[in-house]
């Protein structure tokens, strides 16, 4: 059939199971050659296919409502509600969101973009659905890596005991992005490989049944689970916390995952419904990739699968920041680097590779891997933690608690900062800044280089005095070879361009230093250029040096709370009357897209910042 | 013995059973009669006395590392650790700190004030440790409510399959500062009284030894441990995570709790050992008690016990805000209160009383509760979320990106604003502005006395378009007996005292208002005085009709972040020159201590307002 022209799922109910695996197979392969034109989640989707279809054949939707966990899986689901037209502009600016989202269609009645909060959004649901009396299905779809997250885990403690049904549908595929961590996924992978447990408890059964003395033993063990519930039958933590427990089901067999969610519908109480399904199904190179390769994807050919550049001059900052840290490792023995499930993303695969053991993935855990740095860094450790931008706000309390109370020595890499495009407002990393500026104790440095960025990692390292924030953006920069040796004075700013005469003055940090630095070369601009490497302490001195400057502060991270607010407070308790034009992003959710359409939305493109140095140079 | 005499416990190690229990009586004693005299934390230190003396038996510390989960409950630690002594002057300026302090003590290796961080930091000790091959035990003590936080799960899911050893101290007195919430709760409760589940167990096996059938389910039964572990004896979710468990021991039995702390000493790996305790033990009226009204005290006459003060002219923040509430559930159907454990902290025992199907105590959870809200919001419920300051920080990023990026109605209390005094840095709730302002789409209020903070709830109901927080302190205020029924104009602040020819106006809000009143009314001073009520958004209006003056903004919170900083920030967005002075907390974390010491500390008093107020009249 044409999947384009589905306007939602309700001519599923009339279809065969045949039927309905056919759809799938039509669907996986529409989104496989869609996402492969237009980038996007690849790999969860495909997984997520037959599971989908069965959830709209089961259930009534929109009447009944499902989150799903971050939502970067909800493509079928987008598709059997009539966006199928809509995803070849998926994630572009205008275009349908990558995540699910409520004002695109009353289908989507949650949304996320951060892992972990479908179950406790479900909760809420269903306890409202309780109060009012309305009778409808609520149905939370959470990834095995997402489960393992500590609000996961307090909403299913919660769950445990309240008395509002939900159902969470566990999508096991054995991976987060990379692989899991942890002892629920060893739970998990037990389930998984335990057919032969199965089979042994079946036999067990059968053979108690066989003699007087054994069907005794049968009743003996029936009553004794009034006091311990199943315990030789199936059990899991879930049961562990009062949840009723349906699995493994094989989550690309249509038949055992109608069967299954027909019975989780039919019960009265909440339940987990274990499905196991296979990342990037359909697609062998995803199939087998082991490191997150097509999870996210970009523009790629279908054919010759995803061909990873080979940059010679240029690398992400990711990579840059990883590279330098590696070189330090190696030469000095405390430093451990933790991250929470980004091997990849944060391009930490050969510093895991080749120390192993002072590397640490905690997986989808902000808060517990920022305590556990605290740990370390209070032993004599030296712990490294990237993180990205958005993701660090699961663990601003252990940031501000635990590190920056205890002013613990460690650098913070804060990856993904400012703005990232296409995945839209949930993963902007434009509120970090924000955030930290009022804890006391952190260094917060943005680096407009890589040579930068290694002077700032080893001063964090040599200083030993404070927690230091490293922040840098999505973007690619330029590759130097050489690794970096000296240190910078904490707080000290760089003049990229300076005359007395000039009566402009731009500051600016990160990879916006760069760019002005073009802008002013291009035009022959007469201001000055100031490089804020350091967020805090800010440089005193050279803020003073410019005082006599109109001063234009560039940001492409939230006005409030970012640098030009710190500037401008700066000199208003110095009481020195400043002509300040602080440029950034307004009191707002950004929107996804690509980044250079949403700076010329936002007004923070180059043409915005010559349009602003013009009239001051003017005015 | 002269319990104040102890510098370490080294002398314990030759001590007898017996005489270990007859000391911890003798601790006991002297904890319950110094803090009944001090106040501080009560049934928590009652209950641990035992455990403590044991761990402090079997371990070496300070070699031996311990963390006490929050570390309210460190006090016999503190004694035994040569801090006896001190312990007259805890929690005051000055004094020893009411938490483990690293400064303090080389006994005290870890220090925290907010749950569910002590596993977290015992693995990055351990791991520390591990690589640095060093041989030294690491302990966490963690209560059951704090277990069942978030970020307890991630480090104990993190532990179950990482190798580096720590042992997990459970203590168990079945109540957080009430009583426990969750399915985790109710697993522990049913280990609780499983006496009779172990007498079956016992009784099982032994009947299958009777016969040669029994025998070999024995045998079978033995063999299926390989695959499904230990299903027929001990089982818990922990062992479900890939961690060893001994348990439950009596934490008031001397003899079982240093066997069962040996046998952890000796274990090769990570194991937890859950210890059952009574809060309060020894002191009849803590034990019986189950409102947490022993939890943290205030200086009180052993022989009498608390008396709660029946206070006519005056009350709690908490409550009033309580009481508004519960006025307007009365009203409006949809209305529903969330608290994460805190029903008698922020006063909503008549709610949860009146209200049952509408009241929500989610433990220590402040995640999940944040998510929960906005789960009931997008399904027409309109909730109150009470939560501490402090402890709000937990729940940053849900209340960024579910919450506010979803712009979702509802109104969050946020409790214990400013700061607290006698718990001190932890616990000071100065952060939440700083961490607030930056959001989009939040209304932030500060209400100056009860009537105006019904306003401002019955603004948030009535306009039901934004998620409005409302911010109140620990102290108290005066008790009105009606209920306001008008609203108030979003972002409209409120004119004390006004003169055009004034040349000074002071800004502030909350309970600083009528500080400020008082002093100007006291002295007479010629001076504006506003009342910042709507910290976001501002009354533009009203900062262009006080810009022709000097400006004080006069805060009890952090300097950066706060209002003073937006202020400055209008004005330089503006161009409009302004002498503008802030004070408040300056960029460091604040001690404990008496508030109004703090506050002399600080430079914040109303002297020190004062003395700003003539400089600027003056100058």
């Amino acid at each position: 059939m044409n999947i384009e022209e589905i306007e939602n799922s309700k001519f599923l109910k009339s279809m065969t199971t045949e039927e309905l695996s056919d759809l799938s197979q039509d669907i996986r392969s529409f989104i496989m050659h869609s996402v492969a034109r237009t980038g996007g989640h690849f790999s969860s989707n495909l997984g997520i296919v037959e599971l989908t279809v069965a959830l709209h054949y089961v259930f009534d939707f929109p009447r009944d409502k499902i989150a799903f966990d971050v939502g970067h899986q909800s493509y079928v689901h987008k598709v059997l509600s009539g966006r199928a037209k809509e995803l070849k502009n998926i994630r572009q600016y205008g275009g349908i969101s990558g995540f699910q989202k409520r004002k695109e269609s009353p289908y989507d009645c949650w949304e996320a973009g951060h892992s972990s909060t479908a179950i406790s959004g479900s909760i809420g649901i269903a306890t409202a659905r309780d109060l009012n009396k309305e009778d409808y299905q609520v149905i939370a779809v959470v990834g095995d890596a997402a489960i393992m997250s500590g609000e996961s885990f307090e909403a299913l403690n919660y769950l445990g005991t309240c008395k509002h049904k939900v159902i969470v549908i566990l999508n096991d595929n054995n991976m987060s992005i990379t692989k899991n961590v942890g002892g629920l996924s060893n739970m998990l992978s037990e389930i998984r490989v335990s057919e032969k447990y199965k089979n042994a408890r079946d036999n067990y059964v059968t053979f108690l049944k066989k003699s007087k003395t054994g069907e005794r033993v049968y009743q003996v063990t029936k009553k004794m689970k009034d006091v311990v519930k199943d315990h030789i039958l199936d059990e899991s933590v879930f049961t562990k916390l009062g949840l009723d427990y349906l699995g493994p089901i094989d989550g690309h067999n249509m038949e055992d995952l109608i069967s299954a969610l027909n019975t989780a519908k039919d019960y009265d109480h909440s339940v987990i419904v274990h499905v196991e399904t296979v990342k990037g199904k359909g697609y062998e190179k995803a199939e087998k990739d082991k490191i997150g390769l097509y999870h996210g994807v970009k523009p790629f050919d279908l054919n010759r699968g995803i061909v990873p550049a080979l940059h010679t001059k240029h690398q992400s900052w990711s990579e840059a920041i990883a590279n330098h840290v590696e070189f330090l490792m190696g030469k000095h023995q405390d430093i451990c680097v933790i991250t929470p499930a980004m091997i990849t993303g944060s391009s930490l695969n050969h510093i895991f590779k080749h120390y192993p053991d002072r590397s640490f993935d905690v997986g989808i855990a902000e808060e517990h891997a920022m305590t556990f740095a605290a740990g370390l860094a209070i032993s004599g450790k030296f712990p490294f933690l990237s993180i990205y931008s958005s993701f660090s706000q699961r663990a601003y309390d252990q940031l501000n608690h635990d590190i920056a109370r205890m002013d613990l020595p460690c650098l913070i890499g804060i990856d993904r900062a400012g703005l990232v495009g296409e995945d839209g407002p949930t993963h902007h990393g434009v509120f970090d800044i924000g955030y930290m500026m009022p804890i006391p104790n952190l260094i917060i440095m943005a680096p407009h280089n890589q040579k930068e960025a290694e002077l700032m990692m080893n001063t964090a390292y040599k200083n030993h005095d404070h927690p230091y924030i490293i922040r840098y953006s999505k973007n690619m920069i330029h590759k130097h070879k050489d690794h970096q040796q000296d240190v910078l004075n904490v707080g000290s700013w760089k003049i990229k361009f300076f005359d007395h005469a000039h009566l402009v003055s731009v500051i600016t940090y990160g990879d916006q230093v760069k760019n002005v630095e073009n802008l002013i070369r291009e035009y022959d601009l007469p201001v000055n250029l100031i490089n804020a490497r350091f967020l805090k302490p800010m440089d005193e001195q050279m803020l003073d040096k410019v005082a006599h400057t109109k001063i234009i502060v560039f940001e492409t991270d939230m006005l409030i709370g970012g640098l030009g607010e710190a500037i401008s407070f700066y000199y208003s308790q110095h009481h020195t009357p400043v002509e300040l034009h602080a440029m950034g992003i307004g009191d707002h959710y950004v929107t996804h897209g690509s980044v250079k359409e949403l700076l010329k939305r936002e007004g923070l493109t180059m043409d915005d910042l010559l349009i602003k140095i013009r009239e001051c140079l003017n005015g």
